[in-house]
């Protein structure tokens, strides 16, 4: 295995009961730790995407939730669970987008209920704990079937497309869309990138880049509005992209910009392959259009990152999180357990 | 007519015997006039886009040719045709894409050849700035033509989507694709706007969001990656994009990015409009394929406008400054005289 950083974006420090997100919006230019004990932390975390990427969010607040649940006084197991439901409730109102994280809280929560009669409130803790860190093993077990799986699509000298960032910072150890772009590297199988920059805020500039390189991939960075001009050249063979929610139908959200990039793919007959667990699949969601799409401030267009504003002042601006690509323009969606095309039956 | 700004984004101030440009790098937040009247201040701004939009290039170089020349100490009709001929063949190769620079060019080239047998050199001075002066009227008036014809294809109620920035500031006086936007606005018909931002310059952020506040239009500023979604959600009636050259089968090479835009246009069933005066039509170019893409320095995706480098260090980026539409993609091709639709006869 590929020695990416010698630590994922989310870890668990067993010594001092705390965790360590590797803050994301600091990269490429810092590697920075950010110490998680308390709840104002966890939630800055998460609403100003310091930890991003959906399974990175499901994990580091289910970790979170552990963590600061630990430290909190409860006398009897209804205390706790009271307040594991009001904080949770408000981490899932943070990201409304992606599925883990709420489907985090779900498996917590029923875990939590499952034993509340059995366990005894340190008992209750310690069963948070350990099932937040067996959601993080169970996601590396699953982004390297994955990578297997998604490899059988791509030949020796393809060039990838990729979008965002659904690569090792976005999840744990190989990520999802970059997975069989990290296994081909292993295998010694020729895989050549671009990455879209990712507008506004720069997840494929910032960290795909920044993983890639440091993973020794061979890739070329351009702007989001590149794509048609490459693949009319011909220079595209693959599109590869994660995903934040995708509804059984197939509709899939994902960062703002995945339906730009599938519709050009279309239009030049290149196959758009999305990759992630299972566990992004909601079951309770027929189709896209029951997805609530974030809409995050103006600033983050016209002011983010910038020496100065560059728009005119007092101007609407429209800066939503995610699009839905339908269903029915992706080529095969990739998961643990295999490679569905449509009509999916996941 | 509306006033936009009191003044063209290039002037010829006749009392001094300079051209005056309004510096577009610097905008939205300072509106700074560049006084050219030597060779090097006109090439750096050509180059670093101090002024730019095709029309724009071609007018700033036929005046700014006029007024260098002019100060030039040419004792013979040959010596000042030389002289012409060295630095409009400079001139041209600063921006290899737009056609309008070159047909400036072109266009002076002929009118002092013409008359270099009955002229004497301030005779063919004087001829040459009279020319050049004629470009920029003869653009204004196919600007409002082009205006009237585009209108026609729209209605009261419309939302376009705009790609980069062919307003007044790309042109004179009403720009190309903003014509429309400007007229019906002049005759009160309702008319929203969505502007993308334009990576990696920002000239739909920084100049035609400028120009829309300043003319009162009703707009909205967004990410280019988000096209597809406002199209997905029925929210865009019309695309209308400017050219840098038109082959004579249609196909256009405008922005990075309008060939992005076009398929997800073409994808939703939504027209989308090109705009521009039948000086960008070359002759000599039967395909796309002959038009040569400008690529330009991969620091202009990394660092230009931030606070510092958004992406690791030494890395490869690709930064084509157009792309190419087929011409069967484009609803209507719009000039002063009429509009075409594919198969094009222009």
């Amino acid at each position: 295995m590929i020695d990416l950083f010698g630590c994922d974006s989310v870890q668990y420090d067993e010594s001092k009961k705390r965790m360590q997100i590797l803050d994301q919006t600091l990269l490429p230019e810092k590697e920075s730790l950010i110490t998680v004990t308390e709840e104002n932390v966890l939630k800055d975390a998460i609403k100003l995407l310091k930890v991003r990427g959906a399974p990175a969010i499901g994990i580091a607040a289910a970790i979170g939730v552990a963590v600061i649940l630990d430290k909190f006084p409860a006398k009897t197991n209804t205390g706790l669970i009271d307040e594991f439901e009001r904080l949770s409730k408000e981490l899932i109102s943070l990201r409304p987008t992606a599925v883990n994280l709420r489907n985090s809280m779900v498996r917590l929560r029923t875990a939590l209920i499952d034993h509340s009669f059995g366990y005894n409130v340190k008992e209750l803790k310690s069963l948070l704990l350990s099932e937040a860190l067996k959601i993080k093993e169970e996601d590396i077990e699953a982004n390297i079937k994955m990578a297997h799986f998604a490899l059988t699509l791509l030949n020796s000298g393809d060039t990838i497309l990729t979008y965002c960032n659904a690569g090792h910072l976005a999840v744990s150890r190989y990520g999802t869309a970059l997975s069989p772009i990290y296994l081909a590297k292993e295998k010694g199988i020729d895989i050549k990138v671009y990455v879209c920059e990712t507008r506004p805020l720069l997840q494929g500039a910032r960290l795909t880049a920044y993983e890639l390189k440091k993973a020794g991939v061979d890739f070329t960075l351009i702007c989001d509005n590149m794509v048609a001009h490459l693949m009319s050249q011909g220079k595209i063979d693959a599109v590869i992209t994660g995903c934040d929610r995708i509804a059984t139908n197939g509709d899939t959200a994902n960062k703002i910009g995945t339906h730009t990039v599938s519709i050009c793919a279309l239009h030049y007959n290149i196959p758009h392959y999305i990759i992630g667990p299972s566990t992004t699949i909601d079951a309770n969601c027929s189709n896209g259009s029951q997805i609530t799409i974030e809409e995050r401030k103006g600033t983050e267009v016209t002011e983010m990152w910038y020496k100065k504003r560059m728009a005119p002042p007092d101007i609407k601006v429209y800066n939503p999180a995610f699009d839905i690509t339908p269903g029915n323009l992706i080529s095969a969606i990739i998961t643990e357990t295999g490679i569905y095309r449509f009509p999916y039956k996941f």
